[in-house]
């Protein structure tokens, strides 16, 4: 529906403008409903979301994670137990006062994050060290009536996405499995999708509302400013004590359990378009497209039959060797007008098959990222095509990883000079929450927190403040 | 969590009590959640759901279907845009008022089915004949604030469903569409779930608001009454006069598309249960069970390495061929235990395998319908299977036949003497309103509606009523 012009803006030029048409006219998002805040997801988004989400199912179950799904309806008083929650997500929940003409005599949010919903479950699931780990998934809508400017798929008031919970008997236990989850995201967003990003642990202020510690995953959009593509929370006992959810240890003691909480949104979708995409349009990572190879027939009135039959013949062979394919078989479009919308599409690998390539025993294969047309002897097809994807694969992951600067800083004039510059800024940092704010009037970024896992040793002084420094921090402009 | 004790109400002697502890004990669905109408949906009854979506997926994808993701909130001025749309459901929509702490200009209503807002973007989408036909589809979570008793699966406030909308430039395509609906749910609802129903064209008091022409599928529960799993609605122009969806025939002259909309919903799962389960708990048909065969090791402390690595390689051996297998080696269970729980969960096959069994080369099957314990030769495991599988499925499909009865009446006498009898009672039907209501005091019989494309001939006479007959229609007890 939106394949009849190409893209006008040039990614380098204007990375915005070029965003919001690439995830138009490649079919991903369509903006014009009206409700703000809110967008279709198209076709082409909506297949690499079931694609990414399959493959995170399949991860999950690894681990144990069991799929439930919960209500959208939280009571008000619920949402309340656990008072660093409600605060942090009220400014942003939309209430359901009314059903048919009957006022509600309760509230009900909008989830905004299922936490509460779930652990009040969890509560009568719980009983004794046997029921744990236990490990909750559910794939679901998400409202934050966000106020700040919306952007498709970066910041909508409606999403989806999943969220994985898990509770534990130990504490160690669950810092380990806050590596797990982080593993698993590894898998999927820098294994199937080809993406970079630092693992970046929160400082106090900017944790998810009842955390104990939250994990990001920040990549590096084109235009130099983070994308946060997922988190993992590690909550602590703070829940399981605003709940009560107890358990029964081997010794015969009450205890609280220890809880995670993980999820990854349509945002990611977001990532995907924007780092890997370019001025023809999307370019989908091999593993994640639902369509990795398109057929284009070219031929004429005499030719047709024969090319068509070829063509079938090798889509045939190409299911069966579970490629994911689709033969363009519509008459009412020329080839120049396919090659122009599944480009735009991002399809990694497009075969033309025309009376000459016929002639010669071979097909014409195009790769999406370099636009190189080679010519593949028949035989040699499959294996040439498993070579082609995987070095898509590879040449986007390698032009994510420029994205993904690291500089350091020492003071905050170098910090100022390098503001512009895109990427993390390294520097020493005192982890008061006011010199934060400083820093942020001054030069708009943001503390992203240190590195997890890493221990990267601090310095002696604060790069902002000059005083006494106590981690290592990385700096950023913010989505 | 809840495998600890049997079902311990026969179905046949309290079908609604057993159904809803079968729900709850098989892990399906736990009620227990503090909102009222919505429940959790649990492991058992999420991969299910995710079976049968899978299924659906590729049917539909075979038709041409693509899938899509629309706003949960609807601007109350866009659904007052089909009057009679609007009148049929603004007394279940839950109204969203408020955002954090702003009172919003506009209320929204949280979908209860999503024509109008799809077919907004309809009339953005469809300029030429060239854009017909098109057909979109999404997986949604809908609330209609019934007002009526609820009952997990069956009437809950939120659930979980596919809605299939479709527009078409002639009327005869769209008659013709309603027929391919009819086929994709048939190899769905019957085909891979073993569920028998009828096809029945509602009378017009009864369709969905807006509607044409609304083809339901009716299937009988145990109790003898009906539940509907799935319905078929032709629109007509309706909605897209309603709307102002207008496209460019071949002509050039512009005309309104016809539609239609088809939606199965999570209560499809309740019919599963209700129909194929018994007293020892689900029974899931083969072709829809996330695991189909679990394979339970017996061992004693000397046997233990010998039999597990014996349960290990038929694991692989079945993993190969496909088959859906669990080894179940949790420790801290007996085999007892374990037995009692996968049939209380309705996996259709276990495998027994013990050291007297590896001794003789064999295994022990047992499946879920009747309980029937039989040695199979090892070489011969994986031909039984697929032959047990089979039988399984024929046996759950021949006991869902036979709920569907259909007896004829000739007048009010006759019914009433059948009333109780469940099932379908056929008669001939003056398709007056009042009439339908007189009856539905007097017997509590609905009228269901007259058999979709069958043409069944009516006889003079109006059953009820004694005037002359216009149609032969279908009564019975409604869920």
């Amino acid at each position: 529906m939106s394949s009849e012009e190409g893209i006008k803006t040039k990614k380098a030029q204007d990375f915005g403008k070029w965003y919001l048409e690439v995830i138009s006219k490649s079919d991903v998002v369509d903006e014009r409903v009206p409700i703000k805040g809110s967008n279709i997801l198209m076709p082409t988004g909506m297949e690499m979301w079931h694609a990414m989400m399959d493959r995170l199912d399949e991860l999950l179950k690894g681990i144990g994670v069991q799929n439930y799904y919960f209500p959208l309806f939280i009571p008000e008083k619920l949402l309340k137990k656990e008072a660093a929650h409600f605060k942090g997500f009220v400014p942003e929940v939309a209430w359901v006062t009314h059903a048919g003409k009957t006022k509600l005599s309760e509230r009900m949010a909008i989830r905004p994050t299922s936490e509460i919903i779930m652990y009040e479950m969890f509560k009568l699931w719980i009983r004794s060290y046997k029921d744990l780990p236990l490990k909750v998934n559910q794939y679901a809508n998400i409202v934050r009536w966000d106020t700040k400017m919306t952007k498709p798929l970066i910041r909508d008031r409606e999403f989806l996405w999943h969220e994985t919970h898990s509770a534990h008997a130990t504490e160690e236990e669950a810092d380990k499995e806050v590596k797990v989850a982080l593993g698993i995201y590894n898998k999927l967003v820098s294994g199937m999708l080809g993406l970079e990003y630092l693992e970046l642990d929160r400082p106090e202020w900017d944790r998810f509302p009842g955390a104990e510690q939250s994990v990001a995953l920040d990549a590096v959009m084109p235009d130099g400013k983070i994308l946060q593509v997922g988190t993992v929370h590690n909550l602590g006992q703070k829940f399981s004590q605003a709940v009560g959810i107890r358990f029964v240890d081997k010794d015969g003691n009450k205890r609280l359990p220890y809880q995670l909480s993980y999820g990854i949104a349509t945002r990611l979708i977001g990532a995907v378009v924007g780092i890997h995409g370019d001025d023809k349009g999307l370019i989908i990572p091999p593993a994640a497209a639902p369509v990795q190879i398109v057929i284009v027939p070219i031929y004429t009135n005499e030719s047709k039959s024969k090319v068509m039959q070829k063509c079938g013949e090798i889509l045939g062979r190409l299911e069966e060797k579970d490629f994911r394919v689709h033969l363009d078989a519509r008459e009412q479009y020329t080839p120049g007008y396919k090659f122009h919308e599944w480009e735009l599409k991002g399809v990694p690998v497009r075969i033309e098959i025309g009376p000459k390539d016929i002639e010669k025993g071979q097909v014409t294969l195009v790769r999406r990222d370099f636009l190189e047309r080679i010519a593949v002897p028949e035989d040699k097809l499959e294996e040439q095509l498993l070579e082609v994807m995987d070095s898509i694969g590879f040449q986007l992951q390698k032009r994510a990883k420029e994205l993904l600067k690291v500089s350091d800083a020492k003071d905050l004039k170098e910090i100022k000079n390098k503001a512009e510059d895109g990427g993390f800024i390294r520097v020493d940092f005192c982890m008061k929450e006011s010199c934060a704010k400083k820093l942020k009037t001054q030069t708009q970024l943001s503390v992203r927190g240190n590195l997890f896992g890493k221990n990267e040793k601090a310095g002696k002084t604060c790069a902002v403040c000059g005083k006494a420094a106590k981690e290592k921090v990385y700096l950023a402009h913010a989505y």
